[in-house]
């Protein structure tokens, strides 16, 4: 009898593990603790699953894939999309007509709400994983700014060995989320902190400060553009371009008069532009050339990820490098000397105008003379991948002299 | 006609804020950024609001009411509970049935997944609100458990000042969350930090440092029992109390043989049971006596709030405090003599067997003339009010040598 209790709780104990072994796919690691589902396969494509006995039709929409699911008679609708781009992607359930989260999905705050999204792994690249080398701390740190006059928070890597060397000071990179993101996306879905991690253990980049902030802001008494409801400008139309542009000049008095001296004040930087950067992936990357061009003597190193000027977006044959940005490139030499690394970047798979816009970038400024590096991310789209391999490259080449 | 297009540029920019005075609602904090719903009545009512144009039913699920939403010609569902009880309240669109996220809610990990939630303001009190007083910073730290055999990530609360003072150590007061909750949730939902923040201002509590860890955890090989699908155990199972146990068990190991190690050896602590308190709400409760009476060498201040010990939750009347616990309640005068502060917690208004089990706990301890702190939160239910409140009344009695 003690016998077969003991085989019962062996095969209760073993009964996930025989779930688990029975295909080769296994749980995506954006899912909640615990949640089998959705599952990723060798192949790179992924079953979903959602439990809605009433619903009358499900389907999930994945990496500009729509997949149908199909319903079983507990109410349980599954479905497999094919092969999916490496990298991370926003995904939704479309039940009966309506957008939801999956609930087994962690969320992200991306599209202007937290969004479910799928980690699709790429086969032999775990330079933004966590890995057995020492990390550093990522702080939420909350300020009050007197241009907003609201209180604001920030995230702030600080790197392996900030706390055991407590005289040391450091260079920052200041990292822009996009559109839709907040200050979270380049710790949650950027990996940013790991990406540094991974980076300054094998010698690749120097020790670092990250400061990430929220990309939106409003003066005092005024409030950030409504996103939803009947007063929110419909998304990509001038409405939301406009409140786009008025939340970024707002940002660039942030960045400048409170968050940089805030920073330098708390944490133990090194408060000079050559050990300063600023770098941000789409309305981020835009961002970075507006306020860094506006601030040169502020920040030696710019990086746009996915992100050209805004008159490079949208009428890139007519700028003229020597009046555009009130004169900055107007004098290459000038421009070489005093800017540490101008950096481009965009993926091959990403649309027009992004990478037109890009392209007309780089190509204006190579025709100008002005020295600057451009990465074109094989494969990849507008989506996270091809903003993590941007930082990948970029932070490395921040900080040293060799570049200069 | 440039005075008519100012006027339009003045109405167009005044829009969003004429929205806001059409009444005396207001957007609740637990919103994303520029969502104007769901908004929070004076009388402390909510109007929530789904855009689902092809659904033909949808109710909101808050606080205890179901209520039903009602559909415009545009598709957009709008309906307004009852007044609400001050706090935190998760709630749930029912849409055909389908349970799901609303869009304009900021997600909080809670429910075992990302669960939409409502902060309803309670009049008066701001003891957890963001205020004009030094913050201390929310650390994430990443470390390796040799218990798991994986990387873990907990939160780590440094009160302001830490920075500053780099010669100065703490106590802590390791706070844990409950089920179907994580790590991040007594900042997030809390505001712990904010508590601290405001208390350590007025001076009515010590600068401590709150670690905040993740209370699921399976051993190395194994895996934490799933949550959902085919596999996972019914809510409130029996299998659903065994994952639980199994995996405090373990927690049990990561905290005493992982956890404080790292903390004590990475953060600039007063490393000894006179200036470290164990503490958490409902699971994290009874972990705390679970844990903490079996390593009084470690702790000297325990907290449960709505979480009596396992015993007392299920089976109040039989326990015997000269044999439960393997003992340690014994001797009643060398437990006073050594523990410096035993607090329950639990709000009138949670349903038995919580709310039974803690006062059986507390009149089991009071006849036994064991020194301890009984705090009933009035009209609060199993919701984080109960617990902000519980860690307003318990913090400002650690490691104060008043209470001895």
């Amino acid at each position: 009898m003690k016998r077969v209790l003991l085989i019962l709780l062996v095969l209760y104990a073993c009964a996930p593990t025989w779930a688990q072994i029975a295909d080769d796919s296994q749980p995506a690691a954006s899912n909640v603790e615990g949640a089998e589902y959705p599952r990723i396969r060798p192949d790179l494509s992924a079953e979903f699953r959602l439990t809605a006995p009433t619903a009358q039709k499900v389907e999930v929409h994945v990496g500009g894939q729509i997949v149908e699911l199909v319903k079983d008679a507990q109410g349980i609708w599954t479905g497999t999309s094919a092969p999916l781009v490496p990298g991370f992607h926003y995904y939704v359930f479309v039940v009966d007509g309506v957008s939801v989260n999956d609930p087994m999905s962690q969320t992200y705050y991306g599209l202007d709400r937290e969004a479910s999204a799928i980690e699709v792994p790429e086969h032999g690249v775990d330079f933004y994983d966590v890995k057995d080398v020492p990390h550093g701390d990522v702080r939420q740190h909350w300020y009050f700014s007197r241009i907003t006059g609201a209180w604001r928070d920030c995230f702030v890597y600080t790197p392996p060995g900030y706390d055991t060397n407590p005289t040391m000071r450091y260079p920052v990179l200041y990292l822009q989320h996009g559109h839709g993101e907040d200050e979270t996306g380049w710790i949650r879905q950027g990996h940013a902190n790991f990406i540094l991690d991974n980076l300054i253990a094998a010698g690749k980049a120097k020790p670092m400060i990250i400061v990430m902030d929220r990309g939106t802001a409003a003066r005092a008494g005024s409030q950030v553009a409504p996103v939803f409801g009947p007063d929110a400008p419909a998304p990509g139309s001038a409405g939301s371009m406009k409140a786009m542009t008025d939340s970024s000049a707002v940002f660039e008095d942030v960045v400048t008069q409170d968050l940089i001296p805030m920073i330098d004040s708390t944490y133990r930087t090194i408060p000079d532009r050559d050990h300063r950067a600023l770098a941000g992936l789409s309305m981020g990357g835009m961002q970075t050339f507006q306020i860094g061009f506006d601030h040169l003597d502020t920040f030696g190193y710019l990086g746009g990820f996915s992100g050209p000027p805004v008159a490079f977006l949208f009428g890139g044959q007519s700028v003229d490098l020597k009046t555009a940005f009130n004169g900055v490139l107007a004098d290459p030499n000038a421009f070489n000397a005093r800017v540490h690394l101008l950096w481009l970047g965009v993926g091959t798979a990403e649309p027009d105008p992004m990478h037109a816009g890009i392209e007309k970038f780089h190509a204006a400024l190579t025709q100008a003379e002005i020295q600057h590096v451009f990465y074109d991310s094989p494969g990849t789209a507008h989506e996270w991948q091809t903003w993590r391999r941007d930082l990948y490259d970029f932070a490395p080449r921040l900080f040293t002299t060799a570049i200069h």
